[in-house]
């Protein structure tokens, strides 16, 4: 088989690193050749059935009617055209795969997927998830679908999955691409992805949760640059601008809870490219720090973490309705150490389960 | 405080990133420097004794006399002049601090530390010295030291630390950042650090263990790329050489165990990145595959990992004596997904371990 890199994909392929040239739209032909994929009409009955059991009616429409034109297909659709002459494939960092595990059986009612960085974090999402949705039964009882492996925790409730990612592009990087897959093998529909995460705000009180609007890298631009190849490409990392009007909305129905929509720079390491004075190195002055950070300021970032751009991405690639809800630990502009007390920094982290637990509850029609 | 970069630190600053620009040498005034370190010679009598009495003898002479000629002081350095007016150190990812931890009582006879993405594999790996050393105890006793965070886990056998790093450049570099800090504030000397890791094989049979000759990126170059307040720079990835050929001629005394000298691609994705083609996305053919993997195979490469170059570049520019050697699982020429039964794939992920258990107990003295 061969292909044509540019025509087949959303991306602009360059030669170099360090471009900003503008992204290539989304092409419909793409679009076209995804919606004729043999797999996305199979839908099991017995989960078809269950799902009209289990959910509320309002998950039963189309969820896909955000302000981004490229949320057409409710489907969740891998972008690889390989992937159908695979006799099995074997998602190997989450100890699963589809000969060995029924995949549509064990995830085809998925609609909301929360991902964040610590395995303990997404256990306590998924146990209050377990209580705010009312679920029966014990919610320590919930287990770790992938405890076969200790790359990432996994844990569903009802509609939630809720899965771990670690720290930093890469991981989160292999955590999607299998996420996607186990999504489109199971054939899901309408699926929400939310990532919740910690991050270090930017001219922001501590403990303001920060939704993304774009999510930026380390030169301030909305793109994600990847290396296939041996040759740079980059991707947009556009994220769905109604889903996070939707969680500002939802926001300001809880008590508490200071909230802002801003952008979200995404670096690829916690001191040196966070501008932090107190890593192992470190070659730059206070006053060189507060100038990148006032230059990050003025470009419109709010907060600082390493995962949002590649999720926004491959979110978008894949045609997936996404947000990024991070809470902010300190402000950057007054230190880099996280000094705060544990149990403040607990109530933090919880934020960000709060605002996305409301929204799920709203969609399911359990609450107004 | 004003510091001018480029006279600080040994990389070369690029204005734009894909610079294959050499590397500047690490300099003599930055040495000198930190040889007088105000830190540098304040080594608690207790500790002092302490090591006298646990260590061989061995322990007690330089282990600086590998070929590289950077390795030339016995002290973990840092490179950031910031960091002696913090009045206290807090390790967040490790959840230790120097002011909640006496870290040189708990940690100054540390010579050797191991790392590795995986939690369970470093737990298993610190069980194993203990048995190999002939610790008293039990060694399912064995505590994890950052039980309060999930984000690492970290085990310590006598004079070896074992430590999780999760999977890829921004993961590890977080964990590097915080343990040579703890290793500076520990008043470590004459510390060596192994990464022990998986990897896929470029033309090598599956289960074979790759010392790392030259970490090299997805270009095949040996330098790492780091954006460091808005401009990208350049460090040497160059590893011990000395350190690698006395691992090789270990490899020769244990049965069972192939064992090749070669470069090590490290990657910022599993799928794409690694020229896979059973990603979520993959736009290229399964002949421009190969044809990638042929070019790295021609520039020496024979594993492929995510982990390497960081791991090279902060060692060597913080004068650690440092080595990778990971073991593949499968040959990416015949493969992309790893098919292995579980059981060949634990055996597989125990060699680079018993390799460097045996350079272990060879460097204490406890066999010839």
């Amino acid at each position: 088989m061969s292909l044509n890199l540019q025509q087949m994909l959303p991306f602009r392929v360059c030669s170099t690193a360090g471009s900003t040239d503008a992204i290539r739209p989304f092409q419909a032909t793409t679009r076209r050749k995804n919606r004729e994929h043999p797999a996305a009409d199979i839908i099991p009955k017995d989960r078809e059935r269950s799902t009209h059991k289990t959910m509320a009616p309002i998950l039963l429409n189309t969820m896909g009617t955000g302000n981004s034109d490229y949320i057409e297909q409710q489907e969740v659709h891998v972008k690889n055209p390989h992937l159908d002459s695979l006799e099995e494939d074997i998602l190997y960092h989450f100890d699963l795969g589809t000969k060995t595990h029924n995949l549509p059986e064990m995830f085809g009612d998925i609609k909301f997927v929360c991902v964040g960085g610590s395995a303990n974090r997404m256990r306590s999402f998924a146990q209050f998830m377990h209580q705010e949705l009312g679920m029966p039964g014990d919610r320590d009882d919930i287990r770790d679908i992938c405890a076969g492996t200790d790359r990432y925790s996994m844990y569903k409730v009802g509609p939630v999955l809720s899965i771990s990612h670690g720290m930093g592009v890469p991981s989160i990087s292999i955590m999607l691409h299998e996420l996607i897959k186990l999504l489109h093998h199971a054939h899901c529909r309408d699926v929400v992805l939310f990532r919740i995460g910690t991050s270090g705000g930017v001219g922001l009180a501590p403990g303001t949760v920060v939704i993304t609007d774009k999510a930026v890298d380390s030169f301030f631009q909305p793109q994600f640059e990847q290396v296939v190849l041996g040759k740079v490409i980059v991707r947009s990392t556009e994220l769905n601008k109604g889903l996070a009007e939707e969680l500002l909305s939802c926001s300001t129905e809880i008590p508490d809870l200071p909230t802002a929509i801003g952008n979200t720079m995404c670096t690829h390491d916690f001191y040196e490219g966070q501008g932090r004075l107190d890593g192992a190195l470190c070659s730059f002055s206070t006053e060189e720090k507060l100038e990148y950070l006032r230059k990050a300021y003025e470009a419109g970032v709010r907060n600082i973490e390493m995962e949002s751009t590649v999720f926004a991405a491959m979110c978008h690639v894949c045609g997936l309705k996404a947000a990024v809800i991070c809470v902010t630990l300190l402000n950057r502009f007054e230190g880099d150490q996280i000094t705060t007390p544990h149990e403040v920094l607990v109530e933090y982290q919880q934020r960000p389960q709060l605002l996305v637990s409301r929204y799920i509850k709203k969609r399911l029609g359990l609450i107004q």
